[in-house]
């Protein structure tokens, strides 16, 4: 039914039969809008004879005339997508409106300002809608309205104010007064609405098909603008930042509902209706409960109140924060409303990442320059940026940017997603930018009245103090603080919420998780955090230190097989010191080493700076500096590879200076003799990397088990991470104990696409333009990638059936990603500590899905 | 029998059943040689028992005694791989000799200068191939021998003297005196050759493999050195050089075999052994008939005289160069010994490249400084290098050397084929380095007696004039003349013996053959060698021309789209032209056109002279051109890509600047009407490179399409030249109208493999060590590239089954290569245009070799 209804017509259907009050109706399918649109937007055949009918019957049923006569039936049009798309898509209020039915409607009312109100937002909507009269048209006119008037908000108008302002919109737009007219192409409006480019922009950031099709609703107009006894507003069953199980929501009196949304007046707490409306609030309650009991999720409802009498315009479920879906999905669990499976399907482990994400730490934390509404927790630091577009741009260039707006509208989605965070002066909770960047997990500082902004001098001037595009703030979203500068963050903890779940994921999963970790820091976080060993620890990372790189250095540098011995020799304690607290760390769990693998010349000075150091020193005359600089460039020029990616890296390495991986190995069997003479259970595994031919592994390992000793017993294994090492994987599974499977490199390889020149280049607008689906760093390309994956895979254990195989690509902590490992049958992945988490719930529903799919 | 006997042990018994006469003897398999070892060099067991048996069995038959009594048994203990390897491995002659054997031979033979002189070459012999006495001890002793005497030749020493030189050659070794402690030491030292180093080098260099093992063949010596009507031999039934059906070879009298391989003495000419022994002759000559005949190929054969008595030592098919090839393979086919296919699978496809490269141009041919012996045809250019370290140091470095060297020696391979030629003051026709020069398709002048060799001062005297190592001299291998200076080269045409096997070959073949051609004079070349079209014209080439270099640069320089147009505009009737003259060339036949592939920065200056530049520029203060440089190199910098190879190239840059295909698209339709405006019969096709996603395709198709009018129908294909679209092929066919696999990139990406960074680096060392069994971009790895062809294909063929196919890799001219792609199942390979000939052969090699396996 969704699918054909939309969530909007489907939740209405729902609440009908559940008794819940809601205005009379009918929906309009996304059969139809997808029809059409195939048809380049001619409507299929009868349609329209068809809404006709149901127009007539609700005009029966309601003992309403559409747009005439002493009772006019006015109607709302609204869009409603299969998944929710909020603010995306447009709707139209009032239809049916015209200036006689305005005449009409305050004669029946008896509320002349209600009339004229209604009509002026009518004629403003269209306009805009269909029309696509710009918006600051109608603004403007209201502005000049109020100013004449001295008035300060919109309510202060009069019903003679508001008759003014239909004029002069009239004679801004060519509005039709035929109601039927206005019908027909209000529904194509919003048909063609599902293809604008804020919704694409929507569907593409939130993995929305772009086939689906918007639904419309037609449903009597419920008037929250009709008198003091009117209102409107937002509620959620539940806290939807927090979780906490409370009260939640907004409402306007004397208001329709695009008011409280759009965020142009600032609406009062839900709390506060019980004062003003009792009844209402009562009712209102009650049905939340029935609601959240029946969907059996936390819901987010609309409803208007018109002279005292509730009607709910839409459920749905409800927008959450990670803090708050995982708190949500215990508590439910907890409370018998789902069961534990379901608490773990509900919770999207992408979304996760943000919890997990650093916040601001105590220490640096001073006096806040000011305080906003709290709409998106979260720490986001940026410099200031004041529209979309400066946003995306900066943020492409690779700078952290703050997106800082009056209020944000859904033209302002693609900044929203390229910014760190979003502070705006306007709005609520609900308004957009609070419920679009708790989507996203982007922290959200919202209503901060203390703000203005200048888009002509390009500043903004926040508590007094004028900021440029160029200062940095710091925004708390969890607070609402807002901070001048770049305060220091700090790793955040997992709460108890999270860690519940992920104890219940452990027991649904199949999918070991281990961590990426090269430090014996990083091995406790990740230890902390459920991993259940690391997958791989990168000996590179140890080489980059500030104090060995002059040692490492000096053995690339070295003129013969002695020299750079003498120099590893130095290397060596610090590498066993670096292995015995990671082993140490990971007592009991097992840790893969990988050897050395990045090129020589990535140790060295860039090959520019070194030419023209020497061009320098030479016109200095001969000097000491002179031949050192040059020997050095001699060098440098020598190492430096066209491709080095494709280059000497890896084993090629090992087999072409056996010395480097000797000393590594000597290192790990010295550190593993003395975490086991300590008393600890220490489990390393040698990891040889860029592998492609069987070869390179046999000798390898012949130069591994040629220096461990009796004393300790490691398993050799080989990255899979050339297109070669996954077709000949069966060649290769013998001389491996076990596989890990480099995707990230297997990605660059199979795609022919060097990460480091592609991301900030054409795969941007590759993405952008939807030539691939999503980032391939990011998610695995399971039809390319993926498909060298399961050759790896099948090869390997058909030549080793119980060969053990893993990931230690980034993709190893993509929830998408984990899915298809998950299903391709590996046996582990390790990914960053602080993805851990994620990944136990990922691999956790993986399992469950897959249990429920056949 | 081959297997077990080698290749001589197999001739022998051949000619022993054709009543050829032989020397009497037995064969030690080559089954004895690989089990010995394995077993680190322990014999197997009850190895030594039956030689011993077979030794009594012919002492029987001989009516002599091995080493002993009056009619004492010499016997040559002589290596027999199954593969020739001339000269790689050792042989041991005279065995069973020592002072009394020598006292005994002198009384049974009545020449007692024979008996001293084959004793002292049996403890020469022995002392170096079995206990590895330096060669030159023995020579010294040799020489000082001749100083004392004024004796010029070896022939000049007497009975005495050579008496006085074996008891000088017993104190430098400790060769036994016991006949059986000679032979089982003998016959352990050919074993061992086997894994010798230049035996080794060779194999690599000719792809046998290491673990087939020598035969060894002992067998009852008979002596060319006994008395002037003896004398020894190298004969060939036909002429190895040109292939004509004459007398060919050389003999010494009064010596043994190795003196003629050797190249000590230079010899005479076969056909004056028909003064010297016309009755010997007589029976030679109707044995080498009779020879070819029972082969069905030309034979190489070694012969012994002794004292008038012709005994036939080995038979087996003479090694030849490529022209030889070619027209013994059609004439013995035109004659009816062979058939047309055999002919054909006759020439090894490999050498022909060397009958195809470029040869002296006659307008440039002076006279020439030298003329030595004509030993293997062809022209080589290079710089004199003196040894063969030398040479193969230069040649990595990427120099072009002749090895100039008083005579070869076996150790000498790895120079031999590091450098373009080999010229050699010393040895005939059949001597080491004529042999391999020829089986190698080098240039080889050989037998300079005008040559001087001072190797302290590094000089060589040619002809009166000093050379250094820096000197350029040109060798004409086919004429033997040697030039001073570096001559211009000519490209080769095909003879009419390699045009009528190829056109016997294109009845065979399955494969269709075209060419890379990028010029139209490569187009005009390429049909003239029988290509059927063109399979890849490279649009970049076009581009790098000089005069258009600065138009190019404008375009990539080019601030805004419309920059670009202009500059391209500029470019488009040059392509235009281009085009026509291509198109021309190949009337009637398909060009593929494959749109502009490379990274833009390879037409911009490198990043580093360009820093320099700017670098001097600033220090001479601000100027218009300092502006220009710094402008230039802020572009070159943002273009500058850490692996170009992996970056925007190909449809990527297609994507990125539609403007730059497009032009190119309308240049090919406005060339394909104008051609078919003057009658011609143009059929261009266009190829999309480096697609990865289906969806690349699919864009790339409608850009194309969007230019293409309806004048022209134009196929569009699509490289397959990533691991990705090899896996993802099915997805990609349907928006294709063909498949191009470039193996070149493909090998690249399966590998990781940068071929610019790893030719010189690892993969030389991975080649050297064995690691890989060739280099992949030679020869197409099968086990790893090999498989995504074969799934690129299939996936293809699956959405599309009437995809064509082809390969427009380097791999197209690859006769192993070749072989894969038409058991794959190919349409048709594109090579250079030189290696069509090569193509066409291998291509029906291939289909034949397929139609008699099963």
């Amino acid at each position: 039914m969704r699918a054909l209804l939309g969530g909007k017509g489907t939740g209405l259907a729902e609440m009908v039969a559940l008794g819940v009050p809601v205005p009379d109706g009918f929906t309009v399918t996304t059969k139809a809008c997808v029809e059409a649109m195939r048809a380049d937007g001619t409507w299929p055949d009868g349609l329209w004879e068809e809404v006709c009918d149901h127009v007539a019957a609700l005009e029966r049923r309601t003992g309403r005339r559409l747009g005439a006569g002493d009772r006019p039936l006015l109607v709302a049009v609204r869009s409603g997508a299969v998944v929710s798309m909020p603010g995306m898509m447009d709707s139209i209020l009032n239809l049916g409106m015209s200036e006689p039915v305005a005449v009409a409607l305050a004669a029946e009312s008896g509320d002349e300002r209600f009339a004229w109100d209604s009509c002026r937002r009518f004629l403003q909507m269209f306009g805009e809608v269909v029309d696509g009269v710009p918006a600051d048209v109608f603004e403007r006119i209201i502005s000049r309205s109020k100013l004449d008037r001295g008035a300060r908000l919109d309510t202060d108008l009069t019903a003679a104010d508001l008759r003014a302002v239909v004029d002069a919109f009239r004679a801004e737009s060519m509005t039709p007064t035929d109601p039927y007219e206005q019908l027909r192409r209000a529904i194509d409006a919003v048909f063609r609405s599902w293809q604008n480019p804020r919704a694409r922009v929507y569907r593409r950031a939130h993995g929305i098909a772009d086939d689906l099709g918007t639904a419309v609703t037609v449903q009597q107009m419920v008037f929250g603008n009709l008198g003091d006894r009117s209102a409107t507003g937002v509620a959620f069953t539940r806290n939807p930042a927090t979780g906490a199980n409370e009260l939640y929501g907004e409402f306007l009196p004397k208001a329709q509902g695009e008011d409280v949304v759009a965020g142009t007046r600032t609406p009062q707490p839900l709390a506060a209706l019980s004062g003003v409306l009792p009844e209402a609030f009562a009712q209102l309650h009650g049905t939340m409960r029935a609601l959240e009991r029946h969907y059996r999720d936390v819901q987010d409802i609309e409803f208007t109140i018109e002279r005292g009498r509730l009607f709910l315009l839409q459920t749905r479920s409800a927008k959450r924060t990670a803090q708050a879906a995982t708190r949500i999905a215990r508590e439910l669990a907890e409370e018998g409303t789902i069961t534990r499976e379901e608490a773990i399907l509900r919770v999207d482990p992408g979304q996760l990442d943000h919890l997990l994400h650093p916040r601001i730490d105590d220490a640096s934390r001073g006096a806040a320059l000011a305080v906003g509404l709290n709409a998106s927790p979260g720490a986001a630091v940026g410099a200031v940026s004041l529209d979309a577009d400066d946003a995306v741009r900066r943020a492409r260039a690779g700078e952290a940017v703050v997106l800082v707006r009056w209020e944000t509208t859904p033209d302002d989605i693609g900044g929203v997603i390229a910014a760190q965070g979003v502070l705006t002066a306007h709005g609520g909770m609900t308004s957009h930018a609070a419920v679009v960047a708790r989507g996203m997990g982007k922290p959200c500082v919202a209503g901060l009245e203390d703000l203005q902004i200048d888009l002509d001098a390009r500043t903004i001037v926040l508590a007094g103090r004028v900021l440029t595009e160029a200062d940095i703030v710091t925004l708390d979203g969890a607070t609402g603080e807002v901070f001048v500068g770049a305060l220091a963050l700090a790793p955040a903890t997992v709460n108890e919420d999270l860690e519940t779940l992920c104890r219940w994921a452990d027991g649904a999963r199949i999918l070991g998780v281990r961590a990426n970790a090269d430090t014996p820091a990083d091995a406790v976080i990740a230890r902390r955090l459920g991993a259940e060993g690391i997958g791989l620890c990168r000996t590179e990372h140890m080489f980059m230190a500030d104090d060995r790189l002059p040692v490492v250095r000096e053995m690339i540098l070295a003129a013969d097989v002695r020299e750079r011995e003498r120099a590893l020799a130095r290397l060596e304690p610090m590498q066993r010191d670096d292995f015995i607290a990671i082993l140490t760390a990971m007592s009991g769990l097992p840790v893969t080493i990988r050897l050395l693998d990045p090129p020589l010349h990535e140790f060295l000075p860039d090959l520019v700076e070194q030419s023209l150091l020497v061009e320098r020193l030479q016109h200095g005359g001969p000097s000491a500096e002179l031949v050192r600089a040059e020997r050095l460039l001699g060098r440098v020029r020598r190492l430096r590879e066209s491709n080095p990616m494709l280059g000497t890296r890896g084993c090629r390495l090992g087999l072409l200076y056996p010395e480097i991986y000797a000393m590594q190995v000597r290192a790990i069997v010295d550190a593993t003799v003395a975490v086991r003479a300590r008393g600890g259970d220490p489990q390393p595994e040698i990891l040889v990397p860029l592998v492609g031919f069987a070869e390179e592994l046999v000798r390898m390992r012949d130069l591994v088990t040629g220096v461990v000793d009796e004393r300790i017993a490691v398993p050799i294994g080989t990255m899979i991470e050339l297109p070669r090492a996954a077709v000949c994987a069966d060649q290769i599974a013998p001389a491996a104990d076990f596989f890990s499977f480099g995707t990230n490199d297997l990605t660059q390889t199979t795609l022919g696409v060097s990460r480091d020149d592609a991301e900030g280049a054409f795969l941007a607008a590759y993405v952008q333009d939807g030539i691939v689906p999503a980032n391939p760093f990011s998610t695995i390309d399971v039809d390319g990638v993926g498909a060298l994956v399961r050759l790896g895979l099948e090869g390997g254990r058909r030549a080793r059936s119980a060969l053990r195989c893993g990931v230690c690509g980034e993709h190893g902590g993509d929830p998408a990603s984990i899915a298809f490992f998950h299903e391709a049958g590996l046996d582990y992945v390790s990914c960053s500590p602080y993805r851990v988490p994620i990944a136990r719930l990922a691999a956790a529903q993986a399992a469950l899905r897959a249990t429920a799919r056949p």
